[in-house]
């Protein structure tokens, strides 16, 4: 596997566009499409909040369609608590795209992002809509990227190559988010991160699906930013098999090379998000060694990643590992503290249930100036591990977060 | 039932002490003791966190003798993490006191707080121990919740008087606890809450034990500053039937009567750490109506009263309900959306999942001024209702808390 420059664009026959629909209060750009030239199949993960989205509710239903053409995506209002008027809102941006392109509405899936709340102008959509149909390129990759942020900083994409039966398989992503990020996104049921990933491999829609679901738990759902999960969190998927390769229908060894390139781009995708979380200074990787199962190790990871006196901590660069030991032991999950083992950024800190006196805590500082600050929680209890990752959490945090919606 | 001035020495021979033992490094009191002058009944409830600290696990052992008379307590210290030197501090602390006042050492509680991962320095305990019991007077009451106080900036202690069986029984109370605080406190088996609670009531360990359980599920766990649970948290109360009423020996009038009263003062205490919240600017009480379970509706309160962008928001007194109704959807509980009202300081801003777009912002904006913030769910798909208490997030909490251990 390769990775490369690229984003959403970059597997063969994907076009995108991003242009200013007027959604936005700021006049950036804030309405923008992703569309393969062949029907493609496509997979979709979505918020496990029961307050769902009216686009969530929409692409629920579409995803059930065999085959997906268009992906439209506003950011700036996430169309959320506004009832049928809503689901309508969202029904009619379907329709506008499958109308300019002549598609079943089905065939397009829907994303918003913005405040929740607000009826969507759905006029201006419908006003933008040729120019964002007309503006399709494969150049526009980074635009997309770039048309779905809100209060990101950076765009987020990426794209690698694989080679899958002697052909080149592309995979490429973009993603938005970070603010009211803690994901938990369930296929084909119910992710404001939204991920859009396109490949031109040749994939069953199960198998898509099932690939989908496998790359998630990994890197979507174990990250935080504040521990606030969204009404609008939404991952697609769309596979249009331009690469050629003998089709992927099993479990096989094509599927499983597929799958682990997929993992990359997710969990990069990802790791992007908690980077450019809100106010963040820190970037911050907690690994659970030792565990039972995956599940426990993953339990006590996220419960790590979402401890707000942690966050402070790391942000103040103080090395106060009571807070790594307090919010694991909140976990909820069944361990013997007295053999657990806790590391700050290399250095043990913690040995069997006990401080360790003789630690350099001024090494730990050090760790902590650090861009990344890797926490290690040994449970000594079994094999499975995890990884969660989030950042720490800042005045500016705060600033950003109480002057939103006015 | 009337509430008085007063706090844990108010009940009938109830004596507190509280001193200087160079704990803390600000040199300030850190050191108190709670004594009864006759043998009392008492129950605990403690942390459920799988770390515990020496003292949490050394009092739930000491809980279980008979009779209680003494419980000592100190701040600037959780003798947490220090494994056996840890423990054998904690029971040293208990047997000082023993020695002391002629004692045997499971007659004596402890409860510590403070900094994670620092061996305490019993030297100086065992030093100040001779001027922690001459001290003891019924008039250091507030001696004593000043003692306990960390990052606190009130003391926090109440009494209330009623009757039962003719007879006048006094409760009274203090606690200290204002950060890592999402207390989840289980009687007899496993906050940094701390919350002490004497009366002179006569009651049975028994229904001692049955009230102070029907008292924390709807006071001490029902409040969050920040969502950290501690290693620490604990909740003593001490009954030394002083007031001579008839015994209370099950669960009779007399019973209902005790409870209630010491479920105010539960409430009361557990309220008094939320208002003195790290940083805090406002108080929020957060209602949940209409659930179809006691347990639903407190998952729900609990979900929104731990989220940090609703709590950024009413720092920005921005009335973003779209916060709320996402955290009450990312619960875990199963409730219909779109039968779902919210109110934000009494004013309906959601009106069956849809968006109210008559209501008046700058009236919410108003509430949201206040001291109290009001916020209420209305699931409207049954009868039972809990209500939780939280705090805004404001830039001084980040700032206690990334400064904290250095």
């Amino acid at each position: 596997m390769i990775v490369i420059k690229g984003g959403v664009t970059t597997p063969k026959g994907f076009l995108a566009s991003g242009v200013k629909a007027g959604i936005k209060k700021s006049g950036r750009k804030d309405l923008a499409l992703l569309y393969s030239e062949v029907p493609a199949v496509a997979s979709g993960a979505f918020t496990s909040n029961r307050f769902q989205a009216s686009p969530v509710k929409i692409s629920r239903n579409h995803i059930a369609n065999k085959m997906h053409q268009a992906i439209i995506v506003n950011s700036g209002n996430a169309n959320c608590g506004n009832g049928r008027i809503g689901d309508r809102d969202a029904i009619s941006m379907a329709k506008f795209i499958a109308g300019a392109m002549a598609l079943g509405p089905k065939e397009v899936l829907v994303a918003s992002t913005g405040i929740i709340g607000r009826y969507m102008p759905i006029g201006k959509v419908q006003k933008a809509t040729p120019e964002l149909v007309n503006a399709l390129s494969a150049a526009s990759g980074s635009k997309f990227a770039e048309t779905i942020m809100t209060t990101d900083t950076k765009k987020k994409e990426l794209a690698v190559k694989v080679k899958i039966g002697g052909c080149v398989v592309t995979i490429g992503g973009a993603c938005k988010g970070v603010g009211m990020i803690y994901p938990e996104v369930v296929t084909e049921k119910h992710a404001t991160m939204l991920s859009f990933i396109t490949t031109d491999a040749a994939i069953t829609k199960r198998m898509l699906a099932a690939s989908l679901d496998e790359a998630i738990g990994d890197s979507f759902n174990m990250i935080s930013v504040d521990g606030d999960m969204s009404t609008n969190d939404s991952c697609f998927i769309m596979a249009n098999g331009l690469a050629c390769n003998k089709p992927i229908v099993s479990r096989n060894k094509d599927y499983c090379v597929f799958v682990e390139a997929l993992k990359y781009v997710s969990m990069e995708l990802a790791k992007m998000m908690v980077r450019d979380g809100e106010g963040a200074t820190r970037f911050v990787e907690i690994t659970v060694a030792g565990a039972k199962t995956v599940a426990d190790a993953k339990a006590v990871a996220r419960k790590v990643s979402t401890s707000n006196l942690l966050k402070c901590a790391i942000y103040g660069r103080d090395p106060n590992w009571g807070r790594v030991a307090a919010a694991a032991g909140a976990s909820g999950v069944a361990f013997d503290p007295d053999k657990t083992d806790i590391y700050l950024g290399g250095t043990k800190v913690l040995a069997n249930g006990q401080s360790v006196k003789s630690c350099d805590l001024n090494k730990v500082r050090k760790a902590f100036n650090r861009d990344t600050v890797g926490i290690r929680v040994d449970l000594k209890s079994g094999k499975a591990s995890a990884k969660a990752w989030t950042c720490d959490f800042s005045h500016e945090y705060v600033s950003i977060n109480s002057e939103y919606s006015t």
